[in-house]
């Protein structure tokens, strides 16, 4: 779920938009999609579709994701 | 749903496994992987990545359906 929300922070902020602009956009609770950036939130199908679609982009795009990179939590354990 | 639950199937009969095989695979029940493949279930993401991973795809694969096929509601209404 982290690297989904790393991954949609990337496309979101790459497109210049603002977390409140896709939470408008996509007609999702700003706090939902803090969540869901924070990894926090087992984000559904549905919700998936609606990002992609005000992020233009087609829904795959947004589990384009790379499984294997480190997250976060992943790196501080490493320290 | 209606959409992911037809790829889906599409998917995991090209590779010629079943329903109860893929369930067990990716460890969902077969009666929850019946209802996401009939368009019942909103699937959330981490069930959409184990199903990726028991078909040996990666995640954004299995988002990689055509958002404007008709569904078989969509072709009944239009009769």
């Amino acid at each position: 779920m982290q690297r989904f929300g790393l991954h949609l922070s990337e496309l979101r902020r790459s497109r210049g938009i603002s977390q409140e602009g896709l939470a408008l956009d996509s007609g999702l609770a700003r706090s939902y999609l803090g969540g869901v950036e924070r990894g926090q939130r087992n984000i559904a199908l549905v919700n998936i579709c609606r990002l992609a679609q005000a992020l233009d982009v087609p829904p795959s795009r947004l589990l384009e994701f790379d499984v294997s990179r480190p997250t976060p939590k992943s790196r501080a354990k490493r320290k």
